[in-house]
């Protein structure tokens, strides 16, 4: 049995480590999103997700259903990281008594949150499998993810030597937010990158099969992310910014900053070459991106044109209120 | 694979029929508050219980701790009342920011809550798997509860000339509540009861064991659960007031309508009788009462000396607001 406890960078990190240390011999371990329990001849994943209105979301800017859509993501993302096969979701709701009820062009929100999550669970097969409804203050989705996983790949197996690999293009999610923040909200492809990320649950088992040894998905920011992985593995990444492959209109440092990616940052064997991963693109559909190397040593090293630079702060909800 | 959603009386009970309706194949079926997957070799149970501050709890009547362990033991009474043994559990943990900390006598309020919550899990046999923190504008703590269930009971099975019996007494969580509400806080056994409730996993599973043909744990009021368990079985049943179990100073119309009790109602075969229910108590160290017995029909019959009487209002949250 694998403990987990989602980790964010600083603030929230030092408090997890609290919260651990008083569970003492209950929740064993540190590191993962996705917890793994064996039960009958199956490894079971688990995670959860919690994603709260002016926390995670705003309610002017997405519909009901996008929030419903997004948080389930967010979760689903940590089972395509684990390179697990979703199984079902249970899914807890707040809703706020009467508020949204008969706004223009708005149903019910408690039933269009519901509506989104139900999408996000088909979209990856997974089956909405139960939940609880309760009146608060402001809007609340849960999101507890459940599926299977025959090679689960954890944060901790990256080896000196390794290459480092990034799926699809990053830093939509900050564009977009910007967009929302300074009133010119985000149409179109953009929109649809932010409120509804597709989380890599193929490209995550693919990647699980053809011998990923660490993945972790993008949800602090790359450069957070990677020191995540680079801690839970023992070693040092070495990530080059011009490598990262941007969204268009996105810089590499606000690309290697942007959290919310829902993209898979993944650790493979120095043999994984472009042949692999043009098979992944075909595959998958998505772009698989070498942008670095394990090394010996520590933390995070980002360098442009061969010189270190600093890492770009990382995004951490805890820390920013 | 059966679903499921926490199913309250009244407004909560209608809100999620349309949440439900909108689901389609999504998410199949209502009723019971644990829903079942089959996975590998094995039946996983899986349930959900969001508690909010202000809603399900206020700070100034129990210590975090005491919160933690309430709301994990709330999630845990599902897979009680399902026959099921927990294996694990997931916890999401809403903190708000300053407050809270250098309280007298109180250490940080979010690694207090974790510590009630593993206490609970651990009393249990559970392990805490995993979690996700987020600071909120008020404390919340939604637990996702995992077990196995090898012979599940759900809610559905009971059948018209079964007993319906009841373990423990009932009405000490309204005494509880009484005092918090009138500024005489209960102490003592009426306080644990309150504070630290048991969820009745050792008896749900003996009873499991024994022939139980429908189950349902009593957290909105055992007239409103029974009504539940009378629905979901398609039959009516018949409860006699003067029988029910009550806490010492409780009269019988106030413990039928006590919220939180977290005992557990069940119908039984006819041939499970009063020797039964004497190894029942051998085996749990608990009383099981039996009140009634399952008729043809339909709704709850309440009869005091032989003549109905009017049930009494359930507990409903989402009502109450």
């Amino acid at each position: 049995m694998i403990s987990s406890l989602r980790l964010g960078p600083g603030a929230e990190f030092d408090r997890l480590r609290a919260i651990f240390a008083r569970l003492g011999s209950e929740g064993q371990g540190l590191g993962d999103d996705t917890a793994l329990v064996r039960l009958g001849g199956t490894t079971l994943a688990a995670s959860v997700d919690l994603s709260l209105e002016g926390v995670h979301f705003h309610t002017a800017w997405l519909s009901f259903a996008e929030i419903g859509w997004r948080a389930t993501a967010a979760a689903l993302s940590d089972l395509a990281a684990e390179g697990a096969k979703p199984v079902g979701i249970l899914v807890s709701l707040g809703v706020p008594g009467g508020r949204g009820k008969g706004e223009e062009g708005r149903g019910d929100p408690g039933v269009e949150i519901m509506g989104g999550v139900a999408a996000a669970a088909k979209h990856v097969g997974a089956k909405v499998l139960g939940g609880d409804l309760v009146r608060a203050e402001r809007y609340l989705v849960d999101v507890c993810v459940l599926g299977t996983a025959v090679r689960p790949v954890r944060r901790s197996g990256a080896r000196p030597g390794d290459g480092v690999w990034v799926t699809g293009a990053l830093g939509g999610a900050a564009l977009a937010l910007d967009g929302f923040r300074s009133g010119a909200p985000p149409m179109g492809a953009l929109r649809r990158r932010f409120a509804r990320p597709e989380p890599r649950i193929a490209a995550g088992r693919w990647l699980a099969r053809h011998g990923a040894r660490a993945m972790i998905d993008i949800s602090d920011g790359l450069a957070a992310d990677a020191g995540q992985l680079a801690a839970a593995s023992g070693l040092a990444l070495e990530i080059e910014l011009e490598r990262i492959p941007c969204w268009a209109g996105v810089a590499p440092r606000a690309a290697a900053a942007s959290g919310e990616e829902y993209e898979l940052l993944v650790a493979l064997p120095r043999g994984f070459g472009d042949r692999s991963a043009r098979a992944f693109t075909r595959a998958s559909g998505l772009a698989l991106t070498a942008i670095g190397r394990c090394a010996a040593g520590r933390g995070v090293r980002l360098t442009a044109a061969g010189r270190t630079v600093p890492a770009p702060g990382g995004f951490d909800h805890f820390a920013a209120r």
